[in-house]
């Protein structure tokens, strides 16, 4: 295929991409295949010969949306949102076309500009503390990482090699091995499985804070300061907190503004991860709930999920880069450039996993301008509004309970009664296929999750959903006894 | 913006792209900015309202065009190719419209299954041995990575949670730090940069194995073997093998057929990184640049480099998933699926580091079929000759000499001479801004890679960059005495 076919293709790919998403709501959400259903459709091996476009384009309906979970469809209530906006799309495609790997800053100086300065953009739409903005000269500054778990990862190793580092330099002779077999990180008990990941990929011990009910799960300083005193008291090092705000069960919020000092005063690495509610935080009614980032060493949420950057899109900042850089510093000679020993230049191969990178900042840049900080705000207390209206409805029925407060655009609920039937509940929900949610565990009993996710989802969705959800109440409450 | 919109955006974005690629080698391939060009060039803060999105599109070429490296233009010869090629872009459009994200089967069904089945496909064309195919009932199988860095992690990560249990399987009485804490993984000392990091982020010891260039920088078997008895007899547990098929600085093959075996007997994890070379293997006359993967525990190499899929998508596989999976199993209840216990079912977010992921497989999908294997073999074979081509004029130069073995589309080269003139010919070359190379150091040497890199590049153009290359060594040769 040449330029000349690319442009009819092209075209009638866009066409194909706004038919989907103009007519998304007629789609069942949640598909209804088999595991193995794919396999059958196509042949078991590529084909020697080109096959024609046509046909490509053909089994596109054949194949590929029979199996698609449609998470952009307003009736997806299920984990949480991931972001899609046409802004977003466009520059995604710029970016496939530029096609350039962004690991250096001479591997092409634009894509590290952009991302350095989008970050700072950013960081001031959250109104982080100074340190954590670039500028021309300060030390923190901003990374696009792929995933929130890779932030947590990259967090806690730099945190890792910061302690060691510390250690040894007021005792060299102490076994690097015999520091590292003693670290120990934490989180509460409601954070996101992949940080307990980076414990068991760093190699270190993980321990999860307790959280309960009465305290609306939030980890709280008293709770973390026994656990490192006795931690402590039983020779261990505690280098490295994980906390959350908004976590994926119930979007709990960790109590930072008395994590924070206990942190600082005990030389812990604070991370913040704020994967969902991050991107409210530009609303100022609910950037209060980030006060206490001034104690953080690093901080990360996800545009990718509700800023409307479509994936991947994960933005970190840290307050010290050489904390990061430290940690994970190569330098090759085919990856050295003339401009190596700049205080302008970042090279951004230090500071995440991958070596590789695409030049994701356009999406930003794109969303940030055809949006403004304006249109950003409506988005947000949007999807609040509409959480609020399901949580209003939920509480006006008398079957039904609210198992957590709130916050932002996540409702969790269940049916008063054993989980048993919530379970029940939530299978009929899913298996009709018009509306899709996912459970999460609080406090022993299984509850519903209805997380506002479509950038569509209008007030009628949102009660389509209740009326579904209502009406197959009320037949498993017949069905099952109470 | 609404579709509506989104439909005349998208075909003006479509025909920029193939305005930009049809007309790129008429752009400098590297460009002429000082380290913070950009951030002067647009505001300091995100807009209040929102931008139009004719001045959005304006500063493409006023802000992001003048510090882009272009490596798509057929002038780039620098580092290795990255992939760019139509269909590939028409399905990154499609899997950015979806947009669903796939860390389980019911995530999003269509996601896994094309995954699973596109590994077979180019499985298949490699032809690897049985146990990497996935199949219906099979033990291994495939997974697309973002980079190779993360795959030979990820192998890393697999091969210490193995030998962690077997060993605890013998002495359970033992220590787990005590045995991190003796782990010992090898890589040459022509791997890539990524390879020493993964040590670092695992933790464990990394060893080098010395290379010479009267071995054409190979790892061989016998100097592992020695390595390996030498660390046991200290008490040290190898446990992990990086063996590299086309190193990074000379495109070099390790002796896998050696190097397995010993692998094998100790109950060593071999990890093969093909990045770059793993392309060429599905053309028949290079398959044998393969032989020993039948020893091997996992493979990865990235089509995004050089099969015309663009980036990101390196292609891993292993040989039994319950490996992977043992490293990095959890099992939240909000991820928790009704097929959950099938067979069938594959749930990539305990393949891999992050738990978000894209629906990549499109692109292959996609590539292989518009191109089909004869496309894409013809693809590999002409940028070998165009390699070949280059390194006939170099031969037929007697001021210059040829540094390492071409067996594929990179040539290492360099002056007879110092290293000062060779630092001096590539910055030139590098300055005059009409071709771009980095350099490589072999046996103490700077050396200059000249690497075939884009889609376009033809004969017409390497023979223009060895007429810029022949001329500025002329100049260098007058200035700089012998």
């Amino acid at each position: 295929m040449d330029a000349t076919e690319f442009r009819r293709r092209g075209k009638e790919m866009v066409d194909l991409i706004a038919d989907y998403l103009e007519n998304i709501e007629q789609r069942p959400v949640y598909p209804n295949v088999e595991p193995g259903y794919l396999r059958s459709l196509i042949p078991q091996e590529a084909p020697e010969e080109p096959d024609t476009y046509e046909d490509v384009v053909k089994d596109i309906e054949r194949v590929i949306m029979p199996g698609v979970t449609h998470w952009h469809s307003p009736y997806f209530y299920a984990y949480f949102p991931t972001a899609s906006s046409f802004p977003a799309m466009l520059a995604d495609m710029l970016s496939g076309a530029i096609g350039c790997i962004g690991f250096s800053w001479a591997a092409s100086p634009a894509c590290t500009e952009l991302e350095t300065v989008m970050m700072d953009w950013l960081g001031k739409m959250l109104k982080l503390p100074e340190e954590f903005i670039a500028g021309t000269h300060g030390q923190g500054g901003g990374v696009i990482q792929g995933t929130a778990s890779e932030a947590t990862l990259v967090a806690l190793l730099a945190a890792r090699s910061r302690t060691v580092r510390i250690i040894l330099a007021n005792d060299p002779q102490r076994p690097e091995t015999d520091i590292t077999s003693k670290l120990v990180a934490y989180a509460s008990d409601q954070a996101h499985c992949s940080v307990e990941r980076a414990g068991m990929i760093g190699g270190v011990r993980m321990k999860k804070i307790p959280t309960k009910q009465s305290n609306k799960y939030a980890v709280h300083g008293e709770t973390f300061l026994k656990m490192i005193q006795e931690d402590k008291a039983a020779g261990l090092i505690p280098f490295y907190l994980c906390a959350t705000l908004g976590t994926t069960p119930s979007c709990a919020f960790d109590r930072i503004t008395e994590l924070g000092p206990i942190c600082n005063a005990e030389q812990i690495w604070m991370h913040i991860d704020a994967a969902y509610a991050g991107s409210s935080f530009i609303c100022p009614e609910f950037r209060p709930l980030l006060n206490g980032i001034e104690f953080a060493d690093s901080f990360n949420f996800n545009p990718h999920k509700w800023l409307l950057v479509n994936f991947d899109c994960s933005t970190m900042w840290v307050r010290d880069r050489s904390d990061l850089i430290g940690a994970f510093k190569m330098d090759p000679l085919y990856l050295k450039h003339d401009h190596q020993e700049s205080g302008l230049i970042t090279d951004y191969r230090h500071w995440q996993i991958p070596l590789g990178r695409r030049f994701r900042s356009l999406k930003m840049w794109f969303v940030f301008r055809m949006y403004g900080l304006k249109g950003l705000q409506d988005y947000i207390r949007k999807h609040v509004e509409l959480a609020k209206e399901f949580e209003t409805l939920v509480r006006a029925d008398p079957r039904f309970e609210i198992s957590a407060d709130v916050i932002l655009a996540l409702v969790c609920f269940r049916l008063k009664g054993s989980n048993e039937m919530n379970e029940v509940l939530l299978k009929r929900i899913n298996n009709g296929k018009k509306i899709h949610l996912v459970p999460c565990q609080l406090s022993g009993q299984f509850v519903l999750r209805f997380a506002i996710c479509a950038r569509t989802t209008e007030s009628r969705h949102v009660r389509e959903a209740w009326r579904i959800i209502s009406q197959l109440a009320e037949e498993v409450m017949q069905e099952l006894p109470h």
